[in-house]
């Protein structure tokens, strides 16, 4: 790792002035540098903690988060990161709330927003509804900032839309960039992204978009492979492949997971519904039709049934170039969380404190943007706090 | 906005040193300049938090909340106020504690209070209840502190009872004042509180109540309108009746909307249920007899519908002297969040900021009270605070 | 009490470095000299908040609970204690996260862990599991802290287990010395832990286990009385007899309350059920067996009603040597919380004062112990902290 005072500096020498009161949604939203800038600030926040230095810049405030699907692991990342930096969490709970009373999210979005920062909202259940909620929440609190109704603007953190799991693609990009020695050494390296059989159905289409939709960005030759049928939202793919282009990168689709595995550097072999079932799924859940969403879980679950061999085996990484194994978490093992799952027990034990690594970083990914997106001036703050050394923990 | 400095002076020539280690209930156990003090000190804080001025004063400590119905901006404002002083929320969720397990309140009250400065309760469902429960809770913490079993007196803020709401009304007086450019305007101004139509029932009436209980007491003319057979607790309008004699204000109650509206500054159209229709539930919800209250909701609505046209319109807003519409949210917009309501979605529309504004005043009136409750001498403490100018955020 | 500095430096003088990222589990893996060093650094750090003396030591940092059992006072006290430190509690609320999903213990304790100093767990439910677990998750994260997958080690701090409930019994520890006057005064002194009738049933054993686990260290004479069939864990009562062993002190079993009562300079008469039944129940509930749970529940309560006379009355009272009633609450008061139950009305009455200063040394003994576990030089520490007197509250 490098010195704190080169890393800042290196961090002043990019462009991310647009960051600044910015939401963080969609990563392909955000300019290479942006996303260069959230990297190396979480870096350097995950450095001022290992060296006891405090990264508190709020002295009061409130980060709120709100959770329409469960979570554990960016539940406590949003915290953590919220904590670094000083501010409070308060939990949106909708069930407590008077939501049910007929208030609309402008409204809400405004009430909760008086005294708050920064705004966490996972809402991954509906397709074609989670992105657009939060830009309603955002467009409501910038609307009442501009009124004079708050007196800050919360900006938005998406903790997992049915588009982009942003917080969760930012962390692999870093621990990619780490594993790699760097950025520059993504060029050229290629990475599977896989769909893979699991026991289970209904899985968010997000990460792999997310993936696919980043890691597009800096050079690398992207693979993506699934199943006939198994496709993500049509317009993501076309994006990948644009961003590709751009970068000197590949983005290949494929129906074969050996194909996508052959040479590659890393490989991300995770299950996720079929765009249509999740499409149909949405509806019913609307409706509530509880019938139709049974019928449709035994038959989606029958049709992944013909894809059980779709599994990270040590075999298969035999064909990679020594990848490196990634994975959100948790992981559909088998032999250990269910009987046939998306990756043998062997690989995923040797790659396990790597996968721990992978996660480690979602919360100072988290603190990074917040701050990028808060502070005026970051790295002249970021100096400042390093130089001063306030200690985090007297002990 | 005056100046701090000027703010603070105004502050300090006040006379509200019984607000020291007292609980905020009903508003009408505080005096007119211990009202005032509260507004007063809420707009300092709000200007403090513009500036960028710190107003921690707790290094640590616990504010307590207990929530026994559902909230959002009250919670919200309760978690902000506690933060904006340093103090963290912890909530006493009864479905997770050993409540049910035979615990008395005078030990449970004691119990989560070792290390407690403020306690903040919801209780507003039954009738003749929420009021009693916040005394036991404040009888007990007080034993508590005299026996030496806690170290400091949790002071209680009522977050709404089944009498009154203090924290809305003083974020609505201080909406006043800021309107009408200061207390001593309210003098002769006219404000309409009136039952309006809802397609719900069983709503707490503790706002009307709070709002007659306070605003009788600047000399305002305060005019009370709703159908026969929707009145309020019959002491609280008793109440309101004395207070305004003794300000040189009036006290009316009416049985016409457009009687309220008339020449009016200020209009607050909020649906209530009936008295007695909240006496037979709270009866009924005691017995926990659903059938019972089925009947009785279907009946209320029923008898509701006969006065649909209690609506805040365009045409009723006519007849006011270019009225401020006011409103506690969620309101029941026509066309909007329920066929028929409470109010004409373009009446709302026009007045949506400043409903947002008037909602924006809690968080300080709470923080406000909280200080001015546990500090000995707050205009010394906030001269000091300013002066000594602390960041809230540095960025 | 005596002055802080002399406090400090008799903590100085105990050897207690064994505490240094240690987990607290169970009482008997101390040795008496750091229990010692828990309770004077409980001491410590009450009177310094009644000297309005800051004991913030982190400027950001998690503290991680996990409820698997209702909790009121154990809650509020961990918050307390963790808010007195300067940590931020996050719950991991098992309903709202993806443990279902297949995630192991290992993962999920880590994935909570990147930013957390502290976990607080409550597993008290099923007998031979609740402390099993606490030692996978201690396992797991001090693996994670090996493999520099956590920057730091999170402490464990057991809030109740199905073999020791720590927190409760150092706090009834610094009780009984700060009533008796010093630890050494505990020497010769009689205690009884008994039984005691209840109309409920399946409450834990780990009460009782952490009394004579505890109390058998310091010379006491410990008595532990029960109706023949509700013995503890076999091997908790052989310690027990070891522990009095070696301290000189005495550990006697019978099955008559009066011959524990005999003389007694302290009593704890509190319910638990019989160790055969919570096996029993241990199994139906993994079996979610509801019908053998209730046929289970019904033959134990009637085998309790033969033991209705086994109530701290007045009477027996008067048997002992002027004795401190004890109770971990809530209690279950004959004519009050229940027709009969453990203790007479007026016995609880005299002494409910003292259970609620009982209750109070709870957050300190866990501040004590996060403390002793995170800081190196702790007795330094205090000092430095009791010298430079930042205030708690500036008010």
């Amino acid at each position: 790792m490098k010195e704190l005072p080169a890393l800042i500096e290196e961090l002043e020498n990019l462009n991310y002035k647009n960051l600044f009161q910015s939401d963080l949604l969609l990563t392909w939203e955000k300019s290479e540098t942006e996303i260069e800038a959230i990297i190396k600030t979480a870096g350097i926040l995950k450095e001022m903690r290992l060296k006891n230095i405090s990264s508190r810049i709020f002295d009061s405030g409130l980060a709120v988060s709100i959770f329409r699907d469960k979570s554990t692991r960016t539940r406590f990342s949003f915290m953590g990161a919220a904590n670094l930096l000083g501010l409070a969490v308060q939990d949106l709970d909708e069930t407590k709330t008077q939501v049910a009373h007929g208030e609309t999210v402008r409204e809400t979005a405004n009430m909760i927003s008086f005294l708050t920062e920064v705004i966490g909202i996972r809402d991954d259940i509906f397709l074609g509804e989670g992105h657009s909620y939060m830009e309603s929440v955002s467009k409501a609190v910038r609307e009442g900032y501009r009124d004079g109704v708050l007196p800050q603007i919360p900006v938005l953190v998406n903790l997992q839309s049915d588009i982009d799991h942003p917080t969760q693609s930012l962390a692999d990009l870093a621990h990619l960039i780490n594993y790699f020695g760097g950025i520059e050494n993504l060029k050229g390296k290629k990475i599977a992204m896989t769909w893979a059989y699991s026991p289970s159905y209904g899985k968010p289409l997000s990460v792999p978009q997310g993936i696919i939709g980043l890691m597009t960005r800096f050079g690398m030759n992207v693979s993506l492979a699934y199943p006939e049928g198994y496709h993500l939202i049509p317009e993501i793919e076309t994006l990948a492949e644009e961003n590709s282009r751009k970068t000197g990168g590949t983005f290949q689709v494929t129906n074969s997971m050996e194909e996508a595995f052959n040479g590659a550097d890393a490989v991300y072999p995770k299950s996720w519904a079929p765009y249509e079932v999740m499409e149909e799924r949405t509806a019913l859940l609307k409706e509530k039709d509880t019938k139709g969403l049974e019928e449709l879980e035994r038959k989606a679950l029958e049709n992944n049934k013909r894809f059980m061999d779709w599994e990270c085996t040590e075999e298969l990484m035999k064909k990679t170039n020594n990848a490196l194994y990634m994975h959100c978490l948790p992981a559909d093992i088998s032999g250990v969380s269910c009987e046939h799952g998306e990756v043998e027990a062997s690989v995923f034990d040797r790659y396990r404190k790597e996968t721990y690594m992978e996660a480690g970083y979602k919360p100072y990914v988290i603190a990074a943007f917040m701050l990028l997106s808060k502070v005026k001036n970051p790295a002249a703050l970021l100096k400042k706090l390093t130089e001063g050394a306030k200690k985090r923990f007297i002990g």
